[in-house]
């Protein structure tokens, strides 16, 4: 197979059997009232993410616990409903916190924290979870890979500590890009690079 | 079944089918110059591991990489030949050193660092390693399993977050107590907790 066929032959697979790996590192989305307390504004881009719409905002924040902080936090934007900080387990420890393993937007009864930016603070009485892994999916690819929007699956990845996740929840809407998210505590126990691939298994 | 008959089949299954988990936390192996040298005596032991014959020591050590340490490390006794320090890809990451999955005492060519004890320092030239997932087994374990002594193999983990981890390096020894051991990205990305189980796949 010349260069040009495989080329062809990967953007084919790519999304009908292969699923880009990306792992998410602890961030913080915020409401536009949140916004205007901590900076004095709304958020401001300062480069797209992989899901259409999603960015990384210029401002930072503080997220502090009762055992610890983190400062220099991402804030993806756009504004939110409701807050949400996104940890691994084991930031979660190191600031104090148990947080539950939840689907993103799911915070009911979640522990809470503060929220400190060059304007003001914020103490959020919930929001603080750790991602359920889960994957962002076109209807195309969907389609193709044989799954449904909220299905759980098992997803193989090839990395340098290969690993199967279970429990990996599929995400489906036309506003996403393919994409699979692990937080540091899974990219690092799989030995993810940046460019790895998965598979969701039958 | 009753409680008693539970109880029996239970200690049958442990170590024939299922596999108890532990999670290691970073923690270094000195050798006994080095000890003379970081605490001016030899170490001293504060509790068993469940491996026979190894022991959580009353000394405690810093670690120093070029973008940052940590105090308080726990050692790891008694002394061996060769030193190693084991991190998470978490830890080594926050460290500032890269460090390479090897089974342990697998250190040739892996990154330094800088050891500080209360009575000195000591500069490793290599020893930083990410200990490659491995289960520690007994012969009559390892044999009930169907398994052989550096057999790589595939491990389902009955956690919170599951997991099918691949690349799991079996040891076997009369030596060893039956245990399969995590570091602490791979038990947070199972949502491990103590007691949970494993077990070997086919």
């Amino acid at each position: 197979m010349n260069n040009e066929d495989f080329e062809a032959l990967a953007r084919v697979l790519m999304g009908r059997v292969f699923i880009q790996l990306e792992a998410s590192g602890r961030h913080v989305h915020v409401t536009s009232d949140q916004a205007q307390t901590l900076f004095g504004h709304g958020l401001t881009p300062e480069r797209p993410l992989s899901q259409p719409g999603q960015y990384l905002a210029k401002e930072r924040v503080t997220v502090m616990g009762p055992n610890g902080q983190f400062q220099n936090v991402a804030v993806l934007g756009p504004e939110r409903k409701e807050a949400q900080v996104e940890l691994s387990l084991t930031d979660a420890r190191m600031l104090g916190v148990t947080a539950p393993v939840r689907p993103s937007g799911n915070v009911t009864g979640s522990p809470g924290c503060i929220l400190a930016g060059p304007k003001g603070q914020v103490a959020l009485r919930q929001g603080v979870i750790a991602a359920q892994r889960h994957v962002h999916m076109t209807p195309e690819d969907a389609r193709a890979m044989g799954v449904q929007d909220r299905q759980v699956v098992k997803m193989q990845v090839y990395t340098d500590r290969p690993v199967i996740f279970e429990d990996v929840l599929v995400r489906v809407s036309p506003d996403f890009a393919t994409f699979a998210h692990l937080d540091y505590d899974e990219a690092n126990a799989c030995g993810f690079r940046k460019g790895d691939l998965g598979r969701i298994l039958p």
